[in-house]
């Protein structure tokens, strides 16, 4: 017997739930909160400040050699509501990595797929199964599911990014293999740019040898330029306050991982975005600009760096002064596969339909 | 802060862990068990026998009236390696649910999607959105994502049934939306047939209004005379003593759901399966005949009703003296999407490729 | 040189002309009829009626042996408007094809796709890629593309079907293969069924070894008795006077072959239905009952076994006195498959909108 | 009556083949090639030379103006196996267009898609659904089916490009719709670029907002800089010395249209490349370089604006002395998806599998 011992009211009843504890069995009409009317939201709205992070990661860098433990120098994002399990929604895990000058933290692979997202520090280069990607920040470099993946920090600074991955997610499924790896020989002096750059880098020129056989994007990395480029057209060509480029497979199209989207958005100054509601969660980090972010009940200033949660059917709006930059990354491909995916617009009230 | 508070060895490092519990981080250097070389297996395998859950059921028939709590008489597998939370594995819930003569369980609707597999009693009637389906052992019931349920027994006898459904998965994923409804009129009495069958239980002929919107099969029940003739015709075919079906959506073809997949295996007498390894997890329910299951480190000598779990990674065989016919469903469709699916033949050894 | 001389109403236009002509090369600006604002409608409305082909048919079996050429016996729709190639619309053939008492049409395969609805006589077989399907009145069987297939007659009466293929079009597109086949050995006494139907004949029940590798319906017979059931229950739940089913790939969902759509339609006594115009070209033919079809100009009275042709973008209407049962084939996934499908409702007029 | 007339050897059989063909019915068994064992080629293999069409293309500038008829000013390529029909294969037609200084060809829609390959003339603007796009040598343009399309020449030169559209299919289906549209106003001073290329011209970056709803790549023109850079790639990586690129649709993936393939190859001097036979037609153009085509039984040596034609089925090979690049486009997609597609690898003899 390893499960929940129930108590009856009578004698009777009370030896039934006995008797169902030792079988292994639960009575159903005793549970709360497996039936709810909407998501208990496990995961809260929560921010992490760059100004608190950073420093710590800082300390943690001069503390802590790379070889340490887990091959990265990595702190993980625990919210608060995910009961001291260092994970930031209920899917996914986020973290900031740093890298000092020469170092490199080893190859290895796993069947959680990452992404990062770079936020101090130019030069640092990623190798993703052997293509040495060099990163600068704005870029958004991918490590997909069972890719090898190492980091190098050839530059005389430190290196900082936001790592995200399906981490939670993956655990939880009991899906998760690791695999150390055998270190690449060093990149040398950065290259220019990467193979799947060169490959899969001129937008709908596609070598007809294919592009491997994963189910995620061949290109690795987006540049923040083009991103950049994108939403300026964007929001040119039109009277609005906000525009969103989404991160894709330039192959097969759709999201640039089965679990995992990734989207940047532009806001004007003086604009407001509001967004509803959403099954699935999602971190926002400001790149550039400040903002007002609203999410549930609570409220983030937020300045460059700062990296927040939006559990999942939380309302979340975003408004600045100043204007700003984001990148997220959430888990709706998850949801809308999964025939899971519900929203409601930001004036439909407390209806709960589809 | 409400993380966890990790020690360091020293003053200096103390003292950054300290700060980093603060700020809501934790280091990736002292996690244990998140990076594994394969799935740890959180639900282990178990097996609950229909001699010990029958008479438990039939006790709380008589003790607990159906309006007790969560609008059904339900007992729930409670897999020892969960921690005392009442699923069956890592994505789903089981159940043995008891209808006494007379009774109903009232209409509800909620995300999680539902399989019903009847193990005892003929005649009770499930409505799904309205839908009379009359039901008889073997037959498999559908009560997908935010359909309308509802169950009427107006029969003299007991029915007893396996209740499956995604609830470890979408609760989870923070997607449980939950809805009490209003009871449908009494249908009367037992049709010969319900519509979802008169209008999708033609092989190949399809309305061509269509079949609603959802993601999932229109066809609401699956008749076990159909499996039995299908099986019966494969296994007359060829030399072997193992023949499967799955059930599928006969408009989109593909599982019944996205996030579960039902199939029924037949053995013959002195027939064995070796299913080697998968991600995911499964139900595996006896409808006829005996056997007994090697599921990792476990054997279990199975009879009719008896239900058993197959973890995530879990070696999987079956054998058989007398024959067998078993009923099983799993998350297979979710790892499918999630590009999470990874096999290895019985006989592939310790090797981890894909 | 071997392309269209034109004429020039100068000299030196006229040599223009001559020196394209000889390098096989043709003004656009003297083209008539390349862009038209409507398709010309190539092949016309037509109707060929039981009563003059089938006495044909019998005819032609008393003095035609099957072996004559082509290994079949059939007579082929021969639209006016196709300029005397045996074609009955753009894109398909259509044709009845005749057997007398212990004929036998011999095994072959071709990369046109056929099916058969069989008008007159029970208990011939044809063989599928060697499976032998007993056909009777009503029934639809599928001959897809490279599958052997071949015909025995082994009852004491004639028997007659509807053949049609996509043959226009497998012929225009430079397609067409055909291979002679090794005739099976008779398939002795007519069997109960068929393999096809065994397996793939239990709506949503399907083996897990799969369908084969074609891109086509693994059911090769569809009954009548099963359309009618569906039609009867479409029409009993409404107050409708039309009900319509469409033939389907049981396993993968959507039409039967990638390249013909067939579909069952039921009129009610005094019922009426009105189809508007839409790309691409159908054969209509009369199961049961009467009624008047209307296509373009043309008013057809149909009785049993008629067969009227709707071409492209010709507006179609059909009313009944009596009731009907109608079959239809036609290539509407050619046209939905290459972005070409356009459709028009009975009302809108004659706006060209898509 | 508007069949063919079959002769019967005696009376008997000369009476039914004319009450047949009273009847618009036609015998199978006396036609003839219907049934080949493989594709009879309609279209052969053929070869225009830039050295002849330029200088027509120069002549009908001069004596043809643009108003004249059709809207262009096309010579369209006269495959001698169509049997005067003004199309270049089965499928396509093929030109050549040329616009003088100030000319502009006027705005208009149709439902044959087209694409378009510069050959000869920079700065010349194609403007598609209003969007200016210049154009250059090696650059493609699309203009799907139902887009307005115009091109304006505001150069002081000629230019000259070659159209491709898949307008023997359209037509031939009878799905060819036309609409002359209202001119665009002059787009001014030649463009740095089009809206299409600033919103989809960044690998992976897509707008939220979507696409369009056309069934196409809303990236209406490929650069041939883009083109050279991965071809040069792949090039610069393997010892092999024929790479190629396919044109592909940015947001979806896959083919540009539905109904066309586009791809760009590049032989090393001294390479070769054999493509062995595939059903389907196409037609190469040779861009840069020299090469000797061979196909079927014709050898064509071409040069830079040359194009020739391969029919369904035909062997293809090519090899170039001194290096060449060339630009092809073909019907594979509408092959694809209707499951006509069929190779043969170029060593695999006589064999008529698929």
């Amino acid at each position: 017997m390893a499960t929940t011992r129930f108590q009856g009211e009578n004698p009777e009843l009370d030896g039934l739930y006995g008797d169902l504890a030792e079988a292994d069995l639960q009575p159903l009409w005793l549970q709360e909160r497996l039936l709810t009317a909407a998501p208990p939201q496990r995961s809260v709205p929560f921010c992490w400040k760059a100004k608190d992070v950073y420093p710590l990661a800082e300390r943690a860098r001069r503390l802590v050699p790379i070889e340490r433990g887990g091959d990265r120098r990595v702190l993980m994002f625990s919210n608060p509501g995910m009961g001291g399990w260092c994970m930031a929604t209920s899917t996914m895990s986020a973290a900031i990595q740093i890298l000092g000058p020469g170092e490199i933290a080893p190859a290895h692979r796993h069947t959680a797929a990452a992404i990062r997202f770079i936020l101090e520090g130019s030069g640092a280069v990623t190798l993703v199964d052997g293509d040495a990607i060099p990163m600068i920040p704005g870029d958004l470099v991918l490590t997909p599911n069972w890719t090898w993946h190492e980091h190098h920090n050839p530059t005389d600074e430190r290196v900082l990014w936001l790592d995200v991955l399906d981490l939670a997610l993956v655990i939880w499924l009991d899906a998760m293999f690791f695999e150390p790896g055998p270190d690449a020989p060093d990149p040398g002096p950065s290259p220019s740019g990467s193979t799947s750059e060169r490959r899969f880098g001129r937008s709908g020129i596609v070598p007809v040898s294919g592009a491997g056989g994963g189910a995620y994007s061949p290109l690795f990395v987006y540049r923040w330029s083009d991103v950049d480029a994108v939403l300026d057209d964007i929001l040119g060509g039109i009277a609005a306050h906000h525009a969103s480029v989404r991160y894709s497979d330039p192959v097969r199209g759709g999201d640039v991982m089965p679990t995992l989207r990734c989207e940047a958005h532009r806001l004007r100054p003086g604009g407001a975005a509001d967004f509803g509601r959403a099954t699935g969660s999602a971190m926002w980090t400001v790149f550039t600009g400040e903002g007002v972010a609203s999410v549930g009940d609570s409220t983030f200033e937020v300045e460059p760096g700062d990296t927040y949660v939006v559990p999942s059917w939380c309302p979340h709006r975003l408004e600045t002064a100043a204007g700003a930059d984001l990148f997220t990354v959430g888990d709706a491909p998850t949801f809308e596969a999964l025939g899971l995916m519900r929203r409601r617009p930001p004036d439909a009230g407390e209806r709960s339909e589809r």
